[in-house]
């Protein structure tokens, strides 16, 4: 994906305000070269990822007889660069250590309509020594929420399940196996295009041999939404009692909503959602998706969850974790196919000096040393063109204000502005321009809830 | 190069100053994926440049029979995927384009100190359709001043030339062709390591064949050093009359000087320095080079100047530019080596709220809520330690305050605050707690001019 300056303001504005709320957690920025050692980058990973993986050889490199894979991969995700990297610098780094990282990533997929084979992923996650509080599970979720609230891309929920409830429910009905349990799933997601029946049929055949009891409990557990903060809660007791793993995960799921409530997120923004599963190799407790409410189809624009152990190929410490990502490459163009993607109209140049005569440059070079220097992006008409024109410039762009100071203008110590948004206009004496502007543009950042 | 958190805020805070005064400017941004076509890549470039390219290919491109070059390669700089970008988008920009690029580029170096095969460039171009006014060119140098003056990283000085007045000069001394110039240039370059007793040698030598009269003036000549603005001045009327393309450069150096001085530069920040050529094949005018008053042997921390032509590989449109780049990845560690680097003992995290027992955990988060909300980037201890723990790791940490609210204080409904870096403490009540740390903050960063 590349984009015309219009579209990478927007673009740019969104992964400003992700990384803005990532540091109001408190999260610390990590960034990673792109280049893994090839066998580090593959230790984690199958042979689907090992297909996906770019390599990286210098000429010097090619030019050499062909001796197996290369040395240097590009990363594919943030994840195994994480492990390596806290692995790496594991006693330099004050655990639990809470980092962001925002990087491109690559993967050789095909390249096809909404696809990409660089893309961006804004990735945090705490990581804990030893053990790591479930509280922290909270945390990431108010994480979420006050994302996607500042993003402003319409209302949103964050859907939270939990690993071991899942696993110990499977297993309370005899579905014990991992894969098992996780091929069990995988007919559950077909519901909404294949129907309950035909879910039904499927899972009480020849392959999986389920009872058809066992089938409806299945189908009623993963049906379970909660309407509001109350009836989630109602709906763990509901659930009773069952194995230690179970009780633990009901627990878990507990103690998640309770902080989630006390850091302020409105219940309407999350929900309990039993069918949420992700990677059940993976994650091994709390795990969330997002969905934007007004389309659902995009499926999740925000995942994660906690794992037991990040980076068990690289040490030997136990390192406990849970964190999210946003792949915002692929959910940018997805926003902006849906038409949601707001502010594009509004330029990072928030002022343009106009020139009307050859003879006025150097004051317009000092009214633009002003607004810079009192915090106003300004672009200047370095050569004089009919008004028109460059208020038409001005407008395309996407340039707030246009600044005029003409002779009459000049002799009276003062310039007028046109302010494109609100279609008025104003004169101020040079010296409050800057200021003045500077408020017009937080009135209107204020009205925007921004 | 990859950072601990510490470094990589303080490293996060340069690239933010540089991006927010590129837009200060009214630059644009611009971001081109990692991967550019091998043919695209190498069209510009000699042999040199082909040896340092990484190029990339998937798992099933490796396995296929050796094909020649592979079809993608990693970006070596950001000046051939702008000029990619600009003939591609030619009919969508507005001319001039004001671009500013900020990313990663990638050189197949043998790794070594202070090298790196990854590295940041920070590149602003305007382009222009046809022609571009030499009034840019002094936008440009305002733009290094900003830029150097906001990094607060010690004094500095542009270093400031003009190509076609060294290539008048060089012609009216019948040195004409331009790789002869440059192999002048390159033995000039040599002076203060040889001395000019031993370059003047060479240069009368059989190799270059100059006259005793000949080298002496162009030894006069690269040693002329502006001391002030109306000096500079004077230094360009001094040189009097030349050829056409000796008089253009002089009244190019000369506008350039004049609008810069308009835009409020101080004159002690830049100079002229006719001893600064960069590649004589690429550039055609205005030069610059900015160096470091107190650290000269880093050599430039920002260069660039004018070109003719950017893409004449790719369009058949006359694209003239002027631009510049800080290669940030290498300047930080320079600085690092130095002890230059500011700042790092500040955290991006401002405030910790701690947590003495676990039955406050959810007044914590209340509190923490509310810094959040109040723009202030905050931290909560999740799980009881000791005090004296707690502090030592906010201290460690780089955050400035730490946010105590015990029984006594959460009966009186305040909250005291430590204040590290000052070294005192007060009580403040929970709704003014945000404003408060961040009048305290505002007015710090007011006292370090920042």
């Amino acid at each position: 994906m590349e984009l015309l300056p219009r579209d990478q303001i927007a673009f740019q504005r969104m992964l400003d305000t992700i990384r803005r709320n990532y540091e109001r957690f408190g999260f610390l920025p990590v960034e990673t070269p792109v280049f893994e050692l090839s066998e580090v980058l593959l230790t984690k990973s199958g042979g689907e990822t090992e297909r996906q993986v770019y390599f990286a050889q210098s000429t010097g490199a090619l030019q050499k007889e062909n001796q197996g894979l290369p040395e240097l991969a590009l990363r594919f995700d943030l994840t195994v660069p994480l492990a390596r990297y806290v692995a790496e610098h594991e006693h330099e780094l004050a655990f639990p250590f809470r980092r962001y990282q925002i990087q491109r990533v690559y993967r050789g997929e095909r390249a096809q309509r909404g696809r990409f084979r660089e893309f961006y992923q804004c990735d945090i996650d705490v990581v804990g020594k030893d053990t790591l509080s479930i509280r922290f599970d909270a945390e990431i979720l108010a994480v979420i929420h006050a994302v996607f609230s500042e993003l402003g891309i319409g209302d949103f929920t964050v859907q939270l399940n939990n690993r071991k409830l899942m696993r110990g429910f499977f297993e309370g009905l005899g579905v014990a196996e991992g894969s098992r349990q996780m091929d069990v799933l995988r007919e559950v997601d077909k519901l909404d295009k294949r129907g309950a029946d035909d879910v039904r049929e499927t899972l009480t055949g020849a392959g999986f041999g389920l009872s058809q009891d066992t089938v409806q409990k299945i189908l009623d557990f993963v049906a379970v939404r909660s309407s509001s903060h109350a009836d989630a809660l109602a709906r763990l007791d509901a659930l009773g009692q069952g194995s230690d793993t179970f009780n633990q995960g009901v627990g878990e799921l507990r103690e998640v909503l309770q902080l989630v409530h006390a850091l302020g997120v409105p219940e309407s923004d999350y929900r309990l959602n039993f069918s949420i599963a992700r990677g059940l190799d993976y994650y091994t407790g709390t795990v969330y998706e997002t969905m934007l409410d007004g389309y659902r189809q995009i499926g999740s624009i925000c995942s994660g969850g906690r794992y037991d152990d990040l980076a068990s190929h690289y040490t030997k410490s136990k390192l406990p974790g849970v964190g999210i990502s946003i792949g915002l490459t692929r959910l940018f163009w997805q926003l902006r196919e849906a038409g949601l993607v707001a502010g594009v109209d509004e330029s990072s140049v928030q002022a343009m000096v106009a020139l009307m005569e050859d003879n006025q440059l150097t004051e317009s070079l000092d009214i633009a040393r002003r607004l810079r220097a009192g915090g106003i992006n300004t672009e200047v008409q370095m050569e004089p063109k009919k008004l028109g024109k460059q208020f038409q410039y001005a407008s395309r762009a996407g340039i707030r204000f246009v600044v005029l100071a003409g002779e009459d203008e000049l002799a009276r110590g003062v310039v007028t502005v046109k302010d494109l948004a609100r279609e008025q206009q104003f004169e101020v004496t040079r010296e409050q321009l800057a200021s003045t502007l500077r408020v017009e543009l937080e009135q209107t950042r204020a009205l925007a809830g921004r």
